[in-house]
């Protein structure tokens, strides 16, 4: 062969070329390709088939999309008769080969499909991002549950605690991370670079990350850390640009003022609770100057609960703010009896208290909206950890500061009468 | 707080510390510990949970472990009324509702409690362990076959394909890898670490391993590759001391001449058909020159087979030992009507064919043994895969060399009809 | 010892300790320092004393650092009575203890003084920082030119070619090396981050900068590169948002648009021509699709010469601007010979040739001020840069193409006579 | 061009090729290559220059060598008559122009000549080469100092402190980096993988090097630490295969075992002060455990002391043998008033005490003749490191502990009076 190279490229073009593919270009459905790659026997093979079947998902119309989520929901389905006729013979005869039969039966194949997919390089990420589509259209398709309910089983199984890594954000991370970072902060907005060298470059900032090995370039959730003398009272003096730094090494306190989740594909697998209990584990290692671990955190429904309990558009005074908010998050609850402010369930739920709340903490926008400009700590007090978490799961008993208890009695038995 | 290590101290200890473990040293037994992990709401528990049942697990005795092996196998079984209940309600109700109360009873509860084991720092290592424990004791209790294939069913999902790292294995690789490389090598010995230099670093030679991302240090799989002029007829020629090395860029052949599976607990995974594909697609991309892709391999099963033809003992001459074993390669079968021969049908299955037959070509004394010192190259031509694996998989036919097909006419004529 | 860190706390309070650092707080000036250092037997203790040193050189006073160069200029040369004793001597005796006496008698202590200092961590950015400090004090004191001719042979010498790394610099670069690329741009100002995005992000864009091993964060220069088909007549086109952008593969031609050296402390070492020639050697090796290897260059002396040459204000018509320009390339030229524009000394001198010039192509406020908006491709041909480096260096032969000499004589001809 | 790769291999031949190389097969000799590459104004044509001349180098026979030696000598000497004349004008005029010209005249060529060798790849490595090679020749060729003295000066300025890499070496270090570190071992020999395996992978086990990073793969110098409870007082009790080893939290002190030099070429060049320094200001910060720091060190020159006193042969009573050695090493002077023993010498410089003897120490057959097995503990006390300096230096005065003291006095006043 006189072109060095044209080995090289009939391998490419020949390990690219798939018996079921010369149809491709116009015969073959995803759907009928998806058939194929179930029926695939080499894994080489598979790997190629499913790079196709992506890229062709990728792509779609909305139209062909619907038409797919279908094709998993129902064709991709268990066959119920045979699961109920196998799991008779199981129950009278329980050999290998009858739970064996009975195992294959009660799995959907869509989740055998899934698993090919991801034989694909890059696959677990557009997996993701294939759930995240899913999930816009089941609020148009309810029944779609079916086929979510297998893609989340199998995303909660690769996404596996073991699976992930800690990773530290720094100033010295590559651009096409921290751009990522930018783009995923959903509690209080990175403005620009500025802002983001801000949060990840002075002595007393700290921001970590977990990653997932198959995305080594997109986090799955980070948590941004202050380090203060002191707990901080406002979200405008742990972010403003003039402020004055410390070094790490004179703090005595730990802030979580930062927590976002960035798959949406992935919603509903929690990683906010290890992460935070990592961070803790490692900054108490690393620096035994610190003494505290708080929060600073939103209160997101306090406005629209004020406004259902006839207190509307007014603001309040400061002081009968701080009242308002103990009171919210202390009584406020749903018919399970558990608070009915998301933050709040989420760390009450990983075993912390409420420590102190303040009026003029988040004077943006959203902030005056959602709460009238109030936050409030949460601590995470690693000697009372479990024992909040058994009581917060058991009795809905909700762990909180004195003073704070006492700012919630005002209220209770003034204003919110 | 005057020590200032303290707070770290405290917070390790309590972290450690877990409200079902008070009684750990000597009441709750790990079959105990693992309800309490299914039962576990808090990932951050659950996670030091399944730190301290792996540690148990680990030390185990014998008797305590078949125990456990049961536990697993009858009491984290399904329950099979229920199950044909389920599947009954939904074959009649196909709603979401009934789908997940099918889903969640069909599935034993044992691979959710493989999955938070899985949570702890290391963990995945040690489910592979535990698999490798769990098949010896299927030898004694094939029942557990079934706890087997839950466990097996998880670590097909999390050794996917798309999760492995192709890395090659270099004289510049950490030692800590290398000493595995020795210790798993399963074909053709490596004795100490000169023999391993030999194998690494000359420049006409490669090797090239998987791994996972949760086992970094400890390979899946592992190839060894001899860049070569023409195809090489002895092993001896590949690994002898004192042979002439020839620079990568003047070889037209890679020979691969032995590839290891390293984790016993991922038996009946298979990872060889992907590493030689990726392999083969990675040197040619990379060294136009290689024209040919051949394995040098054994044929374990040739001497057993020619005395259970009534062909025993004394060795036959050269030309007729590589009649013999075109023979038995291409017509020894199994009532399948694959091949007999293990290492055949895992090429042939891959869409290599025999390319040629060698005596004297493994003069050790296991090469002796099995096979007379016969050895054999598969050929990988990548304008045939395809081809050659449906006509194997759907007919039973064996790809190979005219030669090769002269060779095994005149065995069967002659000598051993 | 109670305290667990009380060891380590002597130990660096007692290594940080010196024995002449007593009377640092007020006595001991910077001068006194350094003769210690140059006094000093241990190098350990020496590490530390060069930390002192460098603390207090980087926070002096603009009087403080006068007299610092002063004592370095005379307090620290040479003694040249007594070298020219001592080269007598070995004039006479050619014995190694005179060549030794008269080694180091004629080397300047401050030499010495500075490879000591470089014995603290980081001194070398510091060394290099210092010079740069020091070339502006030459301008009111040019006496100092014999410290920095010592300096500058030191650091020549530390920042040999075969110490330097050749870096790629991409999106996923760090983001502290990428806020210094941003400031050290200095032929096409990076605007901002965006802007930095679509110079290295792009699958046609490269970036490659030279890194000294001990200034890892910190580029010495950098080059950048577009991948394009044909060659571009201006650096809108090359920069513009919109442009639509190519594979890398698709490409036939690399365009070298910008190059800027980082340290000014560097001033007068050249690392230029070796880059150029490096990524040249580089992209050919690994795209074997580049056919050619051009610059856009600005042309910076244009306008100022043809002021001088009695041209003013009105700007040509594009097309004469393009004579002017090719006229002033080949033509205009210092006393000894070699061209005006300093651009165009850069790169004939490395062996380009001057291949085509362009109006209207840098439409820039700079660009147009400088040279109308005219600017030139210098072509790096490899099968002529040693012949036309022969002939530019004995010769002051300019290396043209054919039309550009055209051009020039039309200019010369006519308007310009 | 129809070959993809033609204008790479052009390139590269191009690049390769030199204007002064085309005789280089008989005619150009070294010499003349060196005046060339002198003479060259191309960095990127001198980094190819230097190429060659290193590959010749590297090949040549013993008398080429000498003649080599003799040319960097004698013709690349300065001229120190132009040198005296120089300086007596600088002497009278101390302009700048004057300083330059006597700096030029006053550096023998032989410099730039290494510095420009210094820009081929590798090249820093193979001057260190050329300088084991020139340490040789100067045996036979006393003369060759001056070229050793100017060769030595740039190679102590770029292996400058402030260059050097520390790393820690572990069983995770890539075998191309251990080969070295069995070979390079000087002390106390690694017979092989599994010795190696011994003193890096326990956890009470440490190995540091410094690296240049011009030569990353290869180590300038190591040391081996063992972390113990106690003094040790064999290093048979360190290096035992069968020893029971400890957790490093659980050691309070830090042995220093084997210290080696790995490159002869850079003899003269002294690495061991910082490097134990270091490694004693790691250790502490990161183990706060560790209360004691001791060198655990053979006594080289014992036996042929003691024979030198006129007691031979016959092994004394281990006490005894401990009387001796304290005396040796407290008493036993060169001219100067230093210690005869040069282990003692560089750890008393280094301000080290000597703090135990020990008989019975050393039992290998080097240990045995070169002192008896006698061995010493030498202690870093930092309280103390600066005024042992101090006093060592400028009063001879040798610390010791007060037992070692006491010994030697038995010593010197009975059997060796």
């Amino acid at each position: 062969m006189s072109n060095p190279n044209a080995l090289g490229d009939l391998l490419s073009t020949l390990l690219d070329r798939h018996p079921f593919q010369k149809n491709n270009g116009k015969g073959g459905s995803v759907n009928e390709l998806c058939m194929q790659l179930l029926a695939e026997k080499s894994e080489a093979s598979g790997q190629h088939l499913a790079t196709s079947i992506l890229n062709r998902l990728r792509d779609q119309s909305q139209e062909n999309r619907a038409e797919f989520f279908a094709f998993l929901n129902t064709q991709l389905d268990i066959d119920a008769a045979l699961v109920a006729k196998l799991a008779r013979q199981y129950e009278k005869f329980p050999t290998l080969e009858n739970f064996s039969a009975l195992s294959r039966a009660s799995e959907p194949q869509r989740q055998e499909l899934f698993r090919r997919l991801n034989q694909a390089p890059g696959a677990t990420a557009e997996l993701v991002q294939l759930r995240s589509t899913l999930l816009s259209e089941i609020k148009e398709e309810p029944d779609l549950g079916r086929t979510d309910h297998d893609l989340v089983h199998l995303l909660r199984s690769w996404f596996n605690r073991g699976f992930l890594v800690l990773r530290q954000i720094t100033w010295d991370t590559p651009a096409s991370i921290l751009e990522r970072i930018i783009a995923y902060e959903a509690v209080h907005e990175i403005t620009n670079w500025e802002d983001l060298r801000r949060r990840l470059h002075p002595p007393d900032r700290r921001c970590y990350a977990f990653f997932h090995p198959s995305m080594p370039d997109d986090p799955l959730i980070f948590v941004e850390v202050a380090l203060t003398k002191g707990i901080p009272n406002s979200i405008q003096g742990v972010l403003s640009e003039n402020r004055a730094g410390i070094d790490a090494g004179a703090a005595n306190t730990a802030v979580f003022y930062s927590i976002s989740n960035c798959q949406s594909g992935l919603a509903g697998i929690s990683f906010g609770n290890s992460l935070i209990k990592q961070v803790v584990r490692d900054l108490s290692r690393d620096m035994p100057n610190l003494k505290k671990f708080v929060t600073l955190s939103p209160i997101p429904g306090l406005t629209r609960w004020l406004e259902s309990e006839g207190r509307t558009a007014i603001l309040p005074e400061p002081q009968t703010l701080r009242q308002y908010a103990a009171h919210y998050l202390l009584d406020a609850k749903k018919p399970d009896g558990k608070p009915i402010d998301p933050v709040a369930r989420f760390h009450l739920a990983n075993g912390a208290l409420i420590h102190q709340v303040h009026s003029l903490a988040d004077l943006s926008e959203k902030g005056l909206l959602q709460s009238g400009g109030a936050m409030v700590n949460y601590l995470y007090d690693v000697s009372k950890l479990t024992s909040n978490v058994e009581a917060f799961d058991q009795k809905n008993e909700v762990a909180a500061a004195a003073a704070v208890k006492t700012l919630a009695r005002y209220a209770s038995k003034s204003s919110l009468a």
